[in-house]
């Protein structure tokens, strides 16, 4: 099939020329005229602005959108809907809020136009492994989509087949999902993020603790001096708790067993506060996701306003005195 | 009644001179004479010894130990068990860990000695406005020593009835209880420290919160400059969270509305972790207690090794790089 | 002063009586007509409909909406607005959600009236005691209300007051705050909530883990069969954790022991939500607030979905089953 | 080499069959006379009684105890140390705390016996695909035995080497680690149980956000009704958040979808609670590791006094009533 790719930062540079290995041609562009020059290098037609990609497709045209969330994204699916005729596709494959695709899916529909969102994961690894994909929108149009789709999934692969499996549809087997209508895409692949806060946190924490086991506090004959690279590589090995995540905190700890190279303030993308903002709207509890977003905001301050007011009602009520020397 | 005061710091020293107000005698000692003479100078029998403690004191001799929880107090009672006559009452006052007073209790019972746990809440405040006692012993020993706590106590004040409370032991009303058996004090103490540490957090998010609303990474049109002193104040008057750290919150905005001078990094006693290593025995979910205990670790420190874990993590799977500048 | 009174339900009915009290004139409304009249009784002017309402006050007229929040409030403010006259003053006493009042506060702006947001603490006890109250608006027209929040409030009283306190504003510590512009005064009443859940949770784990030390799961000599109620009572007496809403546990447990008759299924209004959602947009942790808010959506339901995949895990790598009998 | 199995529950019979297949010799006890004659089946040694396993081996004899931990393995490990001679080595394969390891070698050394904890991972799956080891113990000790921890790991296998990694010792990557002196290992394990606990939760808080967005409490544009086997399923292929424990998921919903047949009521072993006492012991915060915890806890309540005491303040500030019908 014939596609464009609107945004050439890693991501979408990765998935077109993944699509482009398996056959499918697309036209590139990017704001940053270098990012069209190089993948059209690589194969692909440059268009140097939305018309010119417009002009470049043909009907049903099919526009993927592989930008910043926020106003990047949001600019330019405002501009395409000015300049697509009714039939045409819209893909965004950013980090989305759901909501936003839920409202714009309903302004595309109002001018016959299709709006499907694609939530990504893979990171760095998806050009050589294949993205998996949580796909929202409607379902004609996803299957019409569906070589694409299945270009850039990872396929069944090696990964052993779960048992009690059946049914006629293996697209999940294969790496990609049509999740729902506009926005499930991207609200599944939120709660993927908050899942993976929760469980880099639960790392984070158990390989504190191993650390924390030769501080000089403890008796000395409850000391150890744990090896941590050592002890990540061999979770990877028939451990219940082997998963990726393990597998990068083992490349990182190999890398540099102290981590010292790094600062200790953590960001976080939105899908984790989203993820809350769900939950909170559904009254389900999150204890784990939420404590390990939160852990994230307290690792970017030296000490927070609270802990200061702490210290001042335990001076209040013990005269305990907690200033700085 | 004449009793023995055994270590005359701050609290030890105000309960003794609280008891002497009341027509008690107090026998003092300390291993710091100066707090010794301090103590006779108001009105104190001095002791130069724990054996001059007991040939001052009349059977049943009564021991109150008011020393640091661990190695002090456990050696002063070890030796009092000693010194002491059959029929002898040891008071423990202080911070102790509930199970040793279950240990102890058992090895006094084999000497016929009497061993009496005291938890005792209101710090520094005690002397002024009474200490809240929470004892544990048996029943006869501690109606035997009632004048002393009554003495103690706060006393019915000013504190408005509760409404439905009735039958014949009014000494909860009046600042303290017999919680029951050796160790009971101070596992309720022990508790009560661990909501305290719970409400001081709730206080500290809230408080954190208020400030935030004033960050520069809001939108100008949500940004507000609060007061916090005045908040902290209002809250005194009527509101459903007034209480007494509240209270000291106040005090302590109102001296410096930044808190500055504080460092950020608070301690924790015992208790709090206590508290949680009962909550697991017993299989109670502690959700508030244990992230407030946990907020305190996490202010002592500038970052985890977890958190940077999570960077190692982050920058495997997505490049992100989080390092220091 | 006259005013309007618009909601008769218990707090604005409550509200209205305490301003008559201190000398005010109300014009009261609700669309319950028997509420009218029973206020009527009391002195106060009924009106049959916001246009009467508007008919029976004068320039500049302050309307006082005391509704539910949502769409009563929003339906009403919107017709206030339509009625009122420029130089009209609308204060939202409710529980709003403070960046409603902000863009109302824009609308009102654009018509020249004036929008006030007061958020009110005391619950059923205000009457008796004063509103605790946190205000939001211009500050020349909170200026001009004065007369009617100095009624409401509990003033002085008997509160000793903060030591450290100057300067020339007493309105904190007669019990109400100009926190700011619109919406200020929601936000600042939206975190004493948040901070309410934080308070409540606390106790609530802390007499949990009290009643689970009679647990028969521990050995016997670790076992305490402890009196709550007493132990709430001898709490309020002179110890850091006295409160009033440790009074109001102290009453429900003095009135049975047991709490049998409450369902244990624990209702959450929107306020404790919006702190985590004002805490997340802040980037502030907030552990213990959103662990408490999270403790009430659980405990509204028999089992997590969750928890049974952590089943079907367990199932899964340890051959464990946890199933129904 | 020979060694003695004792205890052949699912665990010590499969890691004997498994050490069997690769041509080690096992003498194989049990209480149950069964159990022993199904290994001796297999081509084990049955043994009828720990005097007989001593007979049956050559020094240095080795004793492989594969017991509950607590009283059963407390029990035999104390009836070996009078059996074994001078040189003989004692291994605890089972789920022991690590602290009794400690003090169990620190008694074998002053007979001249050898004591090692091996914490094994991988369920009822170890048979087919090895074991991954966390070993504590003498270096030299450790060493004599690695043909016996090598035939039980499972090897490179197919799982890629970590990048960075280098250096002489290669066992971590064969699925075995010599984590240290006695206690070492059970504690590297007692941590990894930990982390599983808080992987597992926020897998279980991730489904219940994708399955409370169906609830009708949503506004119906904003409602999803996820297919959870297919989000389990893609997740497995390429996913940030792919992992064993997922893969176990993804079998659960296979099975059945709605895991109506598991009662939601989930269990502890004791690592989840060590782990938060070690962190407590090193001051390390772990809220994701302890609210996992807590979560089981709950889940095996109807409610908790603690939500009705809630419900006991709500009723008394502001008159709510939450009552059953």
């Amino acid at each position: 099939m014939r596609l464009a790719m609107i945004g050439l930062g890693r991501m979408g540079a990765n998935i077109a020329r993944r699509l482009m290995k398996a056959g499918h041609e697309i036209v590139a562009y990017d704001r940053d005229e270098k990012a069209v020059a190089g993948l059209a290098g690589d194969g692909a037609v440059a268009a140097a602005a939305l018309e010119d990609v417009a002009a470049k497709l043909e009907a049903p045209r099919i526009f993927w959108v592989m930008l910043p969330a926020g106003p990047p994204t949001e600019d330019t699916i405002a501009t395409l809907t000015k300049i697509a005729s009714p039939g045409d596709i819209i893909i965004d494959g950013g980090n989305t809020f759901y909501k936003d695709d839920i409202r714009r899916a309903q302004s595309c529909a109002m001018k016959d136009l299709h709006y499907v969102d694609v939530g990504t994961s893979g990171g760095v690894w998806g050009l050589e492994r294949g993205y998996c994909m949580m796909i929202g929108g409607e379902t004609e149009i996803v299957r019409l989509l569906d070589p694409i789709f299945d270009a850039l999934a990872p396929g069944y692969g090696t990964i052993p087949r779960t048992v009690g499996r059946d049914g006629p549809d293996d697209r999940a087997e294969r790496g990609y999902i049509h999740a729902g209508p506009a926005g499930a895409g991207h609200f599944v692949k939120m709660v993927h993020n908050g899942i993976e806060y929760g469980l880099m946190q639960a790392y984070a924490e158990g390989f504190d603790v191993l650390k924390g086991k030769a501080s000089e506090h403890l008796p000395e004959d409850q000391r150890f001096e744990l090896n941590l690279p050592d002890i990540a590589e061999v979770w990877r090995r028939g451990s219940v708790i082997s998963s990726w995540l393990l597998d990068l905190a083992a490349i990182g700890l190999a890398k540099d067993h102290t981590l010292e190279h790094y600062s200790g303030r953590v960001a976080d993308s939105g899908e984790g506060q989203w993820t809350i903002d769900a939950a909170m709207e559904e009254a389900v509890p999150v204890n784990v996701l939420s404590t390990a977003l939160f852990a994230r905001y307290r690792s970017r301050v030296d000490s927070t306003f609270g802990d200061k007011l702490l210290s001042a009602m335990r001076f209040g009520f013990g005269g305990h005195v907690e200033m700085p020397q």
